[in-house]
């Protein structure tokens, strides 16, 4: 591997244009340093009879960073800002270390054979809470306490709809099957749900260039995008490069499951470019600390992983405790056994060694990591079903109970906490899975892979998989994880990547449609009047990714007048239904009070009827 | 437009291939004429210890006729055999005419100008029932009678399972909301569904081209393809081509939608080519008629054009008799007004006449042409709400009244009757549509477009609408519309054909598992079963798109080799956790009793003690 870095500033050149349409504005908090990002996406005006009725500018949320602020000085090699210095330092709770104080991190600085690939920004210590501090938001919010984590994130929720109220009584009441959203997101509302642990604010103290966010199912719906290079292909700047892309079309957060070399130097070149939390698989590493054989790992590689990687900055760990030994013969009988990677590195491990999973055994002491840099647990569902066959079986809800368990313990060290979930689930079986974590996990976020609703289509997991995270997404799911069209058939590229994010948005918005979450149906109806208006250029700026819209629409009506046209390529310019339906509205307009009121009454009495014209027989 | 055949033959080259791995075959009925195509996919056998475990091939059920049949003459000039003259012919109800008895169709029959457009092959003289006969499957199956269209359907819909019946204990039940599906489909099972309403063959006597098919809750779940030119783009070929290539990936029908010129002569060339139902929205040719003034439609002019349809072997006319005028005022304050071609027409024509639907007015007169020739309805939901803000309003549930109403008109004339749903709707409004649909219309089979989840992704409507068609699948509707990813931007070209066909195979599919539908879960099994033993190219055959699956796989792993290799690009070859998992199943096997149930015996234990390792102090 050469070194990347010359090859990352070239292709930087994309990365500080806004959307199509969009700016980047900040809305400022309750202190000059709390500056709350969002997309402020402009509207063309209705052209109305008398002149033309002005459409307020549309708010949406922004999880794409400086990278489409024009206004921001972008540079890969220097990292991004952090923001959060100076509230970290102000708790006056942690130190910083001299130097990274698990031995790889210190072998790994000490190589100068890496310097090429290393980051070369600058070279942050790394912070650890004061011996016997407890430096989580949970351990905050449990002591009373309103962290500009929390406002920053109460801000970022609404989404400037309190400017736009009339928005909320014009949608749809929803279902939410018992969440409790309020209209607006109030600062101490955030507290009280950390404190509760129904959500989640991932922020490690050594990753202070993050824009906070809150996964819980009573904040909007969340998604995640998996990237990482792996023993077979791609390198670092491919990464870095997906990570950008990913949180440009709306990933919340990012896992780096890299599998690799130079999985370390990746992760640092990630973290310092991120806006959004990274979580991993500290088991991925481990295990190419033991050269990939699984029985030879051990609680100390393990725990010198997750302080390495906690020093870098990783906001939340998968941590596989709940596979279990006595679990494991409950897949021998399975269609497709153990399909998560860390499920069967553990279940290989217990079966060698005819020992209780060690991460298991270890708990307690990894919720100690834990807390020293606030990451958030992320309780993997190593059991979770790898096919619709093997759906909500007894390996699977024996793991999910006991991950329950856990974090109760995780509470008890005030330590943040969600739960993965499935994975391959028809949809009749799909709200089994929610109601059950709800019952057994305290309500701590669920955080699901899907799930897909079939296994026979290869090449369109993405789909099979966003109609089961729509639904669960409803039910109560707080983060989704995306499934790229690649699954189970290789690594995604950056196509993959955006098809992936694009595909596992509209999952998480229908999710929050469907729980009338306030606000959620203002862009929906921003789209509608665009459309019925024909304002082309609105509609494409409006939705999830313009770029597109605008190249299907240039297929068939290239030419830039047809972005005003009164038509579409569907049924031509003699004729449209949309055309027609403002020709209806105009008539009823022009109708004299009295002959509306007569049709109206015609209509009443019709109705009365029963609508029937052949009376039956 | 100049003379297309010589581009058809040209363009014809891949249509007699089979999709990879696959084969047709035929199952015969109970009469030698009676041959109900099938896909077999060919897996390749298990590896073990000693030796190796056959896999039997997996049938699939097969839309795609002779396309992909290699022992089938393909000749898009000549159109396909007429598999049912004889079955026709054999009931003596009918009559051949000696010419169209349209007037149009008289007109379009001797305009020479005409003659390098016109289909060149059989001239088949229409055929029509005998004055006073009413020749509908659902006449029939209500006299006791089981067509060879029924008993083709039968074993149609049982997918060879009878075979494989111990796959009917391997698949979860299931919840499918009241549907009374039988193990085995029996012909006399459907005869009593036709008779009672609840599903249709739509099988006009003029397309004996047809390989029967069945639309009903109580059988497999299907879906349709729009295809159509406009005014503004698109020929006869390229139509032609669309249909081919819709069916080769699973189209169940197409509805030819076609607006531009020469609407007549594209029609019989997708008929005489068609293998499975075609519908038709009348209402758009008899405004080409009309130069494309609502005002100047009359219910003359649309007799005569379903009379031309009927004739050229149209099985299923959307008829959007429900748009009544009071529903009119209704929609004047919806966001979207009226977002439906056939709706919009209507209204528009209601509101210049001030005069009720002429479609309502004279419905018996149309059920009396339906009967004459076994042309299904589909009664157009003109009403349907064009956005998340409009659904589930009172003028779409009014107009859902008055369909219900007009069903029962159509059964009391044994004319087989679907009705069409939206459209837009979130979520947690799904429901509702399908709930009200089988309490207003009689459990006639529900036909719906998508319903789109969210308005907000212009590009990827295929996917906000696969999510509302996987959910109103498994509820009960009988028929999916398809939407392509160029909904709301453009006409769809092949790729979208493609990739709209593909999402909601995938919907409908997600919706039999749902539902419990016996047999469904096979296909998801034996797919399984090739992934957890690495049997790559079984994998790519039992997808839906074994191209893509390839393809994709390709792109990472291109080397023959590792299409055997135990591992894939995800975690590369030093780990796998299915390989993992094999480990451990192999593993288990070579544990000797005694040890496997101390494990066993240990599990237990363990549960008994509430899984807890750290008991609550």
């Amino acid at each position: 591997m050469s070194a990347i870095p010359e090859d990352l500033i070239n292709s930087t050149v994309y990365r500080a244009e806004p959307l199509a349409g969009s700016r980047k504005i900040h809305i400022t908090g309750s202190r000059r340093d709390l500056l709350v990002p969002m997309r402020e996406i402009t509207l063309s005006a209705t052209p109305t009879l008398d002149g033309s009725e002005e459409n307020p500018p549309l708010v949406v949320y922004d999880t794409s960073g400086p990278y489409t602020d024009n206004h921001a000085q972008i540079d890969i090699r220097q990292g991004l800002p952090a923001l959060r210095t100076g509230w970290i330092e102000e708790r006056g709770d942690t130190l910083t270390l001299p130097a990274p104080t698990s031995h790889y991190g210190q072998q790994r600085a000490a190589d100068s054979s890496l310097d090429a690939l290393r980051f070369p920004g600058h070279q942050r210590q790394p912070r650890r809470a004061h011996d016997g501090a407890n430096v989580t938001q949970m351990h905050y919010a449990r002591r009373g306490i309103i962290t500009p984590e929390m406002e920053f994130v109460a801000i970022r929720e609404n989404q400037l709809l309190e400017a736009t109220r009339d928005n909320l009584s014009q949608q749809h009441p929803g279902e939410n099957w018992g969440a409790r959203i309020p209209d607006i997101i109030t600062p101490e509302f955030v507290r009280q749900e950390i404190a509760r642990g129904r959500a989640i604010i991932p922020a490690n103290i050594n990753h202070p260039e993050l824009e906070p966010m809150i996964i819980g199912r009573n904040f909007l719906v969340k998604i995640n995008g998996n990237l990482g290079n792996s023993a077979l292909s791609s390198s670092i700047d491919e990464e870095v490069d997906k990570m950008i892309w990913g949180i440009r079309w709306g990933a919340d957060t990012i896992m780096d499951l890299s599998t690799g070399k130079h999985i370390h130097e990746t992760r640092e070149w990630i973290i310092r470019n991120s806006p959004v939390p990274i979580g991993t698989v500290p088991l991925y590493q481990a295990l190419e600390k033991v050269a990939g054989k699984p029985e030879e790992l051990s609680w100390e590689v393990v725990r010198d992983t997750l302080i390495e990687q906690a020093e870098q900055g990783v906001d939340y760990f998968t941590i596989h405790a709940g596979v279990l030994l006595p679990y494991i013969p409950l897949t021998a009988r399975r269609r497709t056994g153990i399909v998560s990677r860390g499920g069967s590195i553990m279940a290989k491990w217990c079966l060698a060694h005819h020992q209780e999973n060690f991460l298991y055994t270890h708990f307690e002491e990894i919720c100690a990591i834990m807390k020293a840099y606030d990451v958030a647990f992320s309780l993997g569902d190593g059991l979770r079903p790898g096919s619709i066959a093997d759906a909500n079986d007894a390996a699977q809800f024996g793991e999910l109970k006991t991950l329950g368990e856990l974090t109760q313990i995780a509470w008890r060290h005030d330590v943040q906490t969600m739960i993965e979930g499935p994975g391959h689930v028809p949809m009749h079986m799909v709200k089994e899975n929610m109601d059950k974590q709800l019952e057994l996990c305290g309500e701590a976020p669920f955080y699901t892979l899907g799930p897909l609703t079939t296994d026979i289509a290869p090449g369109y997991d993405h789909i099979t998989s966003a109609i089961g995270a729509a639904m669960i997404g409803w039910f109560g799911t707080a983060m989704l994880c995306y499934v790229t069209p690649k699954e189970h058939l290789g690594l995604p590229d950056r196509n993959d990547v955006k098809e992936g994010i694009i595909t596992y948005k509209i999952a998480a918005h229908a999710a929050d449609l469907a729980k009338g979450h306030p606000g959620a149906q203002t862009r929906d109806n921003a789209m509608s009047k665009a459309r019925f208006e024909f304002r082309w250029e609105d509609q494409f700026n409006i939705g999830l990714d313009p770029d597109r819209a605008r190249a299907y629409h240039d297929e068939t009506l290239p030419k830039a007048a047809h972005k005003s046209a009164h038509f579409c390529s569907m049924c031509g310019p003699q004729f449209c239904s949309m055309k027609i339906s403002q020709d209806i509205r105009e008539h009823a307009a022009t109708l004299d009070v009295d002959h509306a009121r007569a049709l109206e009454e015609k209509a009443v009495e019709f109705r009365r009827q029963g609508n029937n014209l052949y009376p039956r027989s």
